[in-house]
């Protein structure tokens, strides 16, 4: 069996050359009360500012910058739970080529929106992984065209690395870098860029306990392909790859899990004290932190990856549904 | 009858000195998708980041820090909506004076939680400005103090304006900014700081068609003293001082007024779009470039105060009342 091909420090800074001017350099904001609460240092790398509200832009414009001219015309599919699918119909829309997205029913509105609004064609499939690989692998049979994978390619794993590195090179020292974990192609790229940097700065990814297949996989050694529960963090309901896993291995020190309840009071605290508007599956590093769950991040210099900020608004977690 | 005493750009730079270390130098951001909706090219000084989550933290820092010692240890009197409240029982606490606050019946329940976080007394009262500063007269007469006025204050304007210096520093070239306006400290602060950078930035007022005792003394060339209607911009239901009137008939272009509805809109499109949680009067000035009611701002290079981000989570305009 051969390994999976995997991306190496020099992809994140090619990536990082091919993605400027393509996507944001997002923001590094601080909050005295948030250190206060939390015990530490921390700077938040604001990817809910990020081109269509999400880090997922990065992965996105790398792998689609990248094809070759012939490849790009043919087209890309992907199948995502909405910010990646988003992401690619930007980036296809940019390059000037067709991009068919596949997403589960139930993906929020706001998502599904952006999808429409960059002018892809959605293709809805039942909300599971499998589900949804089938119906993209049917697509490429009928129509042609590239997959961009959400997490398991090379050349999105390396752009979601960028974020990290930028985070990296304007704070200076840091002890270690959060990011949410759910197919690792964050987490992933976090790791490889930390790596790449040289300096020891851990990295740890945050999960929710209902979604866990990546703290379980991390924990046995090995990769726990079992399905997750529901989770209200709608971003983070896939499960890792043998390419992500096998950097996470590798690379990180820890992957922390908190409640659906401890993600709702860190998105609330987060909206209330960071000024900042972040969709669920943004808030579980934070909980992380608030929950004092990892001791190794208590009192230390951290980054967080802000990831996306992709949220109804209509239907605010911590209010009755309407 | 003598003239009010009136700040100078003078003021405002030593106001910048002051504060520097005590309040944030907040982030300017920018966003692709408000420039394309409102036809212009737009930075945001993001004050909604600011200490106790809004700019009024320069002129109640700039204030209570350039007190005499004695003086300060007399404690400080405030009338308030509630930032600049917050604000001063803040700065009051980190110069170890004693604070007593007086808010109108009404005040939203994050502002209030602030001012007793900030450990300031508070005394609540009816909500109309006749009210508060008879209860805060009444209070310096009772225990003595200075009353640092919310906005009928030389050192409240001039650190006011350090939010527009600092915009206007970091972008450079602008053409405009643009401020709500309620009693006017903000506004015409950040008229001074325009003036004394002496480049030829226009400034424009932003304000609530409820409550717009300012665009109408504005266009009547005096002050008009009558009350102001209900707005649901909670920090913009004040009417000008004789001191604040001046200095923006002499250094204010315009003054726009928009509707409640243009107000909630543009609020939750702040949210959707910018991913800033910020309060309604702070999306009084998004309002304006969204309606396109003023054409001189049209196409040009314009900075906005974010005024703030205090808004209780749980009542949310654009959803029915809980």
């Amino acid at each position: 069996m051969s390994l999976p091909s995997s991306p190496t420090f020099a992809d994140v800074q090619e990536a990082a050359a091919r993605l400027r001017g393509r996507v944001h350099r997002t923001p590094v904001l601080r909050s005295s009360t948030f250190d206060r609460l939390c015990g530490g240092e921390f700077w938040f790398k604001c990817e809910n500012f990020q081109r269509a509200g999400a880090f997922k832009a990065r992965g996105a414009f790398n792998a689609v910058f990248s094809l070759p001219d012939e490849a790009a015309r043919a087209g890309i599919v992907t199948h995502s739970s909405g910010n990646h699918g988003a992401a690619v119909a930007l980036a296809a829309r940019e390059r000037g080529v067709r991009a068919d997205i596949v997403i589960p029913e139930g993906t929020v509105a706001i998502k599904r929106a952006a999808i429409e609004r960059y002018g892809a064609t959605i293709h809805v499939c039942e909300p599971t992984l499998a589900a949804r690989e089938a119906r993209a692998s049917a697509l490429l049979q009928e129509r042609g065209g590239t997959l961009v994978h959400p997490f398991d390619d090379v050349r999105v794993i390396a752009g979601q690395g960028t974020a990290a590195l930028e985070l990296m090179e304007e704070v200076g020292r840091l002890d270690a870098v959060l990011a949410p974990v759910s197919g690792g192609g964050l987490l992933s790229g976090t790791a490889l860029a930390a790596a790449g940097m040289g300096t020891g700065i851990a990295v740890f990814g945050a999960e929710p306990a209902a979604a866990d297949d990546a703290a379980r996989s991390f924990r046995a050694g090995h990769l726990i392909d079992q399905g997750n529960g529901f989770t209200i963090a709608d971003g983070l309901r896939a499960t890792l790859s043998e390419r992500t896993f096998a950097l996470i291995q590798r690379h990180v020190t820890g992957i922390a899990t908190v409640s659906e309840a401890e993600i709702v009071s860190a998105m609330r605290l987060a909206w209330d004290v960071l000024k900042l508007v972040i969709e669920p599956s943004c808030a579980v590093p934070l909980a992380v932190l608030l929950s004092g769950r990892e001791p190794r991040l208590q009192g230390r210099r951290v980054g967080i990856i802000i990831s996306g900020g992709n949220v109804d608004l209509d239907r605010l977690s911590w209010l009755p549904a309407g």
